[in-house]
């Protein structure tokens, strides 16, 4: 598949664009003409840059509201459009956008259409370029495909095609199956975009909030499926209108673009195997969802801190590693290690992961084609390798196997020594992780758990909270063994309290006797965050609770919550740093995060940092 | 009137926020539950601090989903209802608000929702407590005034009766002038939202995008007549669902929300003058629409740099003030101040404006009715008085007489010596100022300089640029004689290049011949903005231009527009600090502001600091 991109999606100068997509690993990229006007670079000097970078420049986008109109208005068109062909020919790109008239367009004729593009067409032709018209969703008298490939037919003129756009085709519930049978030879130029669903005028959603396929709702590899047996084998481009995108990290951006598309390619090769195609499909290396959560990683130079409390929740020290200053603390299937490598002046922070995967090798394969950056670890030749990439939000991710001894423990503790886990193992599991993501990545950290970790996302939903809603994306396996919450806080505000440790991370471990390990960790000395009192009082309204179980809840901090499945009751520690745990008992199938006491949550952990602050 | 605002309004705890809301002068709030329900303060706690700010408790908002179900369920809602209304004893607030329901309503029957609400209202009349009853704009059953007040009357308990919200009235297109007939004594409480008209379903418009009264497009004015004319004489009170005001700093909100309430009581107080009204209404001290700009003003500890360019464009220098270090550049009626007072560390940035008014006494007591924070000067007995107000982006706004001649001037130059305008004035005036704003403030500034300055808001733009896109507010008087353009620059990103100096504020300054003062300042050796070859090629190919008219245009690094009035030609400076300079020249009633060229300046501005920084 032809990977290209158009240079509005991203940020920065031409040469910038241009540089990043380059680097991304792009084919080929769209030049937006307002990116060319304002460019110091001539056109000339653009052509050279691309064939250094080794981008082709797939097209040119100058045309508009061309068609339809009188003759003496179409006459000035062909003016200006002339004017554009020598440029692209000086750029040495043969393909331009044009856009269905939404604008100047007067009179309703297809046959009037058709005859003023053949015209264009033929002037086109004169500087061997090919016209690709493409139906806006809101153009003026042509808005669907069907009918701008029509026009296309009408035209029949060897120099005018059309171009898709599966923005324009998806946003209007469009049934895209019919561009199997369109003759792929009258298909000049494809753009993808995918967007979230949003019920607005097509016209805003477009141009604000279309995101990178896989990272919004619309089935782009049903179109691209349709698209692969029309025989088509020329670009698939991205064209991308996102407030964020345009104001992000430029190189970031192209990574998370070609991401989308290399991701693309392999569902529409999986969803067509077997099936003969004219596009080359290039799978990625096969995935597979983790069966586990191997292990958690908090990077601290303050182990004390966070061994307290994982001491206070009933975890097993299980010895330092034999040669690096990191700790293993152990429950049930729950390890966490305490990293205190390359950790200076770091209060504790959710720095890893380890995710157990069928095949480790695989999946890191997986990740890194994903354009993942490796994060390599060293290890001795008698040590456990591990492969990880970095996430978007700097997590690193590692690949292991899926078994419930891992081999790497070995290297922690005394050799020879073989722990058992004790009696009192209350907590069987993590049962599911809180990241925090800055506001610019959301959807780029959307794509990376999507694609490398084979994560399904969930609806994403929002909880107030005193500096603003914060955005809560759950990412997970099926089965549930795997569960990721993202959360995006708000930006960053000026408001005197957003300080450090407005927003930690959180590990949540699983138990079948939430009470006892609450109760252990209060007879330890373990400091709950504080549950107002206002809280049970609402808890007593909405539910009709026995005043004991009420009591119990109340005396250890408990947060309680309800589905159709179940119930849901959990408790949070203290902050530390960066980080806060929490413990989680599932009753009867409930399968959510206690979304409304996470209100509660946010409010406590306000006010604990307000008054430390202060 | 009585001012109120709900505590979701703004963020925080709900002290802050109670805090916040009695410092802007706020006469009460409604307390949102989930803020009590997050609070470490008990309800007695609460009362007493309502009491102790002088604040009253106008309305608690616990109940929902209450009508149109079976017995069963309704049973159960009354339980949750009776220990609501015994909160609110304990909170001592009267009024309850009771959404109509929208998600567990199954019977479509006015009788039985009637009839529930009769039942309710009388439990509720036991604790001493009203419901007011409100038709959420996608409530299941109900969902206009209309029919919610229909059920009032059904109902006909004197605990019951309704609450009128104008979002879910205007939002629909719904006409509130049957609100002027209702029976004052069943409407139990008003909230108030302005929203801009944004083309979305009405749920997220309305959990996101809400705004106070003068921030939007909705008539509140005209929603105000009708229900004072109705004799409704309870709180007025703000219930605003922004995702902007939720993170933004709790002071300055809150102080935004009550000037939106001074603001719209002035415009109701004008427009029905006359006629009696029950519901007391306080005009503002009258306002009027400056008549030219008196100066602009910048501050810096190198103010050889701006002097150099106002000399270059031709500004004849007028003397040190006489007792501080503050420069006066003059040429025809632009004035420019070159103030180093306070300014150590200060690259040249824009610090304030004088606004010629008919009244500035007057003036200055509006905005300081209106909660702007006075600026004051200090001056000698025998200078003006300067009476100033700090605008939401720190701009300091001075008011004057209105004069070609401010009397001043004459605190320059030595005494007695009285300078006249040179021969070769080629400026005339200031044209317009283009602001910065934060992100946070743009609805907060677009209040202010509407309420302050009695500016018109013109419709929004955006102008893409490579640091995202940047949104364009015009506000001005009907005559045009003051322009601001308010720019409200992308977020903070990490794109590498969006520095400091990235969003430079600037004058723009009024010629009648550009061409000349740009031969000038070339041949004075002044350095312009540069403008990419690029865009005149895109000039020709897009206007039909003189070839030889072209070239000037390029040589002088002129820009170039044209609307359906006329011309527009234009050109920049070099940006110094966080400043630079633009002269115009409108021919035959242009009225824009050169959007389309926004996009080179941004994009040459962003080149030179990328260059300058790289």
């Amino acid at each position: 598949m032809r990977t290209s991109i158009a240079t509005v999606c991203i940020s920065g100068t031409l040469e910038q664009k241009m540089l990043a997509c380059a680097r991304a690993g792009f084919g080929g990229v769209e030049i937006f003409e307002p990116d060319l006007m304002v460019s110091p670079l001539s056109p000339e000097e653009i052509r050279a840059l691309a064939a250094r970078l080794g981008l082709s420049l797939d097209l040119y986008q100058p045309l508009r509201d061309i068609e339809g109109v009188d003759e003496g208005t179409f006459a000035r068109n062909l003016h200006r459009a002339e004017a554009k062909f020598k440029l692209m020919n000086r750029l040495g790109i043969e393909v331009v956008l044009l856009c269905t008239n939404v604008g100047t367009a007067t009179i309703d004729d297809d046959d009037l259409f058709a005859r003023q593009l053949r015209t264009l067409g033929e002037l086109a032709a004169g500087y061997g370029i090919r016209i690709a018209y493409e139906a806006l969703a809101w153009g003026r008298f042509v808005n669907t495909y069907r009918h701008a490939y029509r026009i296309v037919e009408l035209v029949d003129h060897p120099n005018v095609g059309t171009c898709l756009d599966s923005f324009h085709i998806l946003s209007r519930g469009d049934d895209p199956a019919g561009i199997s049978e369109l003759d792929p030879e009258k298909i000049f130029f494809v753009q993808l975009a995918d967007a979230p669903v949003l019920s607005m005028d097509t016209l805003s959603w477009s141009r604000h909030y279309r995101v990178f396929p896989g990272e919004g709702g619309f089935d782009l590899t049903g179109f691209m499926v349709h698209l692969v047996r029309s025989g088509y084998d020329g670009p698939v481009s991205l064209e991308i209108f996102n407030d964020v995108f345009r104001q992000s990290d430029v190189e970031r951006t192209a990574v998370d673009g070609l991401r989308s598309l290399l991701w693309l390619q392999d569902r529409v090769a999986t969803a067509m195997a077997g099936e003969p195609t004219v596009m080359e499909l290039t799978p990625l290396p096969a995935g597979a969802a983790p069966a586990a959560v191997d292990f958690a990683e908090v990077r601290t130079d303050e182990p004390e801190a966070v061994a307290d409390m994982l001491a206070h929740l009933g975890f097993e020290f299980r010895g330092q590693h034999r040669r690096k200053p990191v700790q293993l603390w152990v429950q049930g299937g729950a390890r966490v290690i305490i990293n205190s490598q390359r950790a200076r002046d770091t209060s504790p922070m959710l720095s890893a992961l380890g995710m157990q995967v069928a095949d480790p090798l695989l999946s890191g394969e997986r990740a890194r084609a994903l354009k993942a950056r490796p994060v390599p670890r060293h290890h001795t030749a008698d040590e456990q390798a591990l492969h990880g990439v970095s996430a978007p939000d700097a997590t690193e991710v590692f690949f292991s196997r899926v078994t419930d001894k891992p081999a790497w423990m070995e290297e922690f503790g005394l050799p020879g020594h073989h722990a058992h886990d004790p009696d009192g193992a209350l907590i069987t599991a993590v049962d599911h992780i809180n990241l925090a993501q800055p506001w610019q990545a959301f959807d780029e950290s959307v794509l990376f758990y999507a694609s490398t970790l084979c994560l399904d996302a969930l609806p994403a939903t929002e909880v107030p909270s005193p500096m603003g809603l914060v955005r809560s994306q759950v990412m997970r396996t099926a089965d549930g063994s795997v569960r990721l919450a993202l959360n995006i806080v708000p930006h960053a505000s000026d408001a005197s309290a957003t300080a450090p440790h407005a927003y930690p991370e959180h590990i949540a471990f699983s138990t079948t006797d939430i009470v006892a390990v609450a109760r252990r960790a209060r007879a330890s000395g373990m400091d709950f965050l504080p549950v107002p009192h206002n809280y049970y009082e609402d808890l007593a309204a909405r539910f009709e609770m026995d005043p004991g179980y009420l009591a119990t809840l109340e005396e250890l901090n408990l947060l309680y919550d309800h589905d159709e499945h179940g119930d849901f009751l959990h408790f949070y520690t203290e902050t530390v740093g960066e980080l806060f745990l929490e413990v989680v008992e599932r009753r009867g199938g409930y399968d959510g995060y206690g979304a409304p006491n996470a209100t509660v949550r946010l409010a406590s952990q306000f006010e604990r940092n307000r008054l430390r602050t202060a």
